[in-house]
């Protein structure tokens, strides 16, 4: 038999366990032009709570009843597809199932000889990609200047910094952890990184370690903790709106200050968006994300948890901040 | 004597009459270099609110008991200046005095035959140049596309809607009187107006008006208004802020929701600005802004109040909604 995952009940709030429920169902045959994968990595990412909604969003929600999906690695077990063959390793949005079939459009082959299967869910995938893309088409930052980044242990966040110093900027990290603030000073090189949960003035905080004021504000937590950074940006500042999981498990619309003053007091730009925008430039991203992984210029943080059964509690975990960089269960 | 109008004390929350006082002082006498100028037109805007205050801005807050000053056209009485002659017209910052000296540095040679003099203080200066370049430089409106103005009977936005007209834009204008929103569709040739202040839900209401949605807001007055707005953008929308007027006179920063998650939802972009960013541009906006003029492509509404005397009460009059167009003040 297989084994599936199935949204059992859209979250009010935070996600439950209960909200998701797992099913047997027959081993899925094999029909001509389709592949036979087995999954080995899924990929488990804080944007998957908006689609557990049923909310308007840029991607249509999950269906009740229905298999999870998000990003996964997997192997090809058997194929009837000409573009594959047995043995081959491919990523791509798939089913939360052991086993699947697939026509195999969308999947990207991969190479572990380049680098680690999980890898391409992360540094070489969706959050490389979007942590270059955001950073670089939306923060264009420039030598010298200052870049301020929440939710800076986190998967994007780390890649942002990093790529950040590598395009010359002073780089400062806000997280939830004394051991996180110290992983981003001594493992990713940020130059100050703070403490938002033992921090009394955020915003004081951030003027101390940005003498020169925020020039770029790479944000995924958005909240109080955003408040602080955008009352220190500077003149033509540009924040990148890349998350907001502070109020991801909200059920209602959050309130806060309103941002029309200070975006015109500064001339600022606040810019949303999804890593799909720049889909055609990926091969561009991609290509400067595995150099300067094989320049050992990047480094790249997983928590991988191991075992089908606890995709869901994974989940869940990346709101409590128990991932140390990327999340991902191995199968 | 001369008179002159200075800033008394800053007020707290709305502008009163007590906020200025006028003062009598010597003639100036004209030195070297300088030019004796009788002013003409005294531009009142929003913006000097934030001036009024000692919070940190883009410009250095006015002086306690020093001459306001704005955008003014004045006539040269007397030159000691090779640069200008008797009779001729500028329009530049200047004091809000009856007569003042200068050394003529930032004032602006202009002709009373190509636009009445008063346009130089609007359509022709700061208030049309505020209207094209944020439209066209962030909001960048393709053909075809749906642009909302908020204060749309105000200066700056019944220039941007028919500035969006000339580009191929439908437009929808927000205002808040019914003489207003008729003004609009029968003078200005929008589309379709909304009065904020009769209509009942407004997210709704420019949900109708606006059935592909809402690809550029010019904003120019945020608060609620802007949140019906918000709801309404469209995917890769521009949110273009120019003004607050809403909150100018709130005393504490006014609160609202988030709007991170509608940013990242539709990938869309909030920026602020002030005219002053594309001053290298400055020729090319007043070309092309005085040939949709002379065009007649272009028509522009001005609120003009007789006597110096009256220039404060016709500043605090703005926050009133009193002016149909720009307001400007005839000495």
């Amino acid at each position: 038999m297989n084994k599936t995952i199935i949204l059992n009940s859209r979250p009010v709030g935070k996600p439950q366990l209960s909200d998701f429920k797992f099913v047997e169902e027959e081993m899925p045959a094999l029909k001509e032009g389709e592949i036979l994968l087995k999954t080995k990595f899924v990929s488990v990412d804080p944007y998957l709570r908006g689609r557990m909604s049923d909310a308007k969003s840029y991607v249509p929600p999950f269906e009740l009843q229905k298999a999870m999906s998000s990003g996964v690695v997997a192997e090809v077990l058997e194929s009837q597809n000409e573009k594959f063959k047995k043995g081959d390793f491919v990523s791509g949005m798939l089913n939360w199932k052991e086993f699947q079939t697939s026509i195999g459009e969308n999947l990207l082959k991969i190479d572990d000889k380049i680098a680690p299967l999980s890898n391409y869910l992360g540094v070489l995938g969706m959050t490389g990609l979007t942590a270059y893309f955001g950073l670089t088409e939306i923060g264009k930052p420039q030598k010298g200047e200052t870049l301020v980044v929440s939710g800076a242990a986190g998967a994007v966040g780390s890649i942002v910094g990093q790529i950040g110093k590598i395009l010359g900027c002073r780089v400062i990290g806000i997280a939830g952890t004394d051991e996180k603030v110290e992983m981003l000073k001594s493992k990713f090189g940020f130059d100050e990184a703070i403490n938002y949960k033992t921090t009394e003035n955020m915003t004081k905080a951030i003027a101390e370690v940005c003498p020169d004021g925020v020039d770029v504000y790479f944000d995924n937590v958005g909240g109080t903790i955003s408040d602080s950074v955008h009352a220190n940006i500077n003149r033509l500042g540009r924040i990148i709106v890349c998350g907001a999981i502070s109020a991801y498990n909200d059920t209602s619309v959050p309130q806060g200050p309103r941002v029309e003053h200070f975006l015109i007091r500064k001339s600022a730009l606040m810019q949303g968006f999804i890593v799909g925008n720049y889909a055609d430039k990926f091969p561009e991203g991609m290509k400067h994300l595995s150099q300067w992984l094989s320049e050992g210029k990047l480094i790249y943080s997983e928590t991988i948890v191991e075992g089908f059964e606890n995709i869901p509690q994974a989940f869940i975990d990346l709101f409590e901040g128990k991932n140390k960089g990327k999340m991902i269960v191995k199968i």
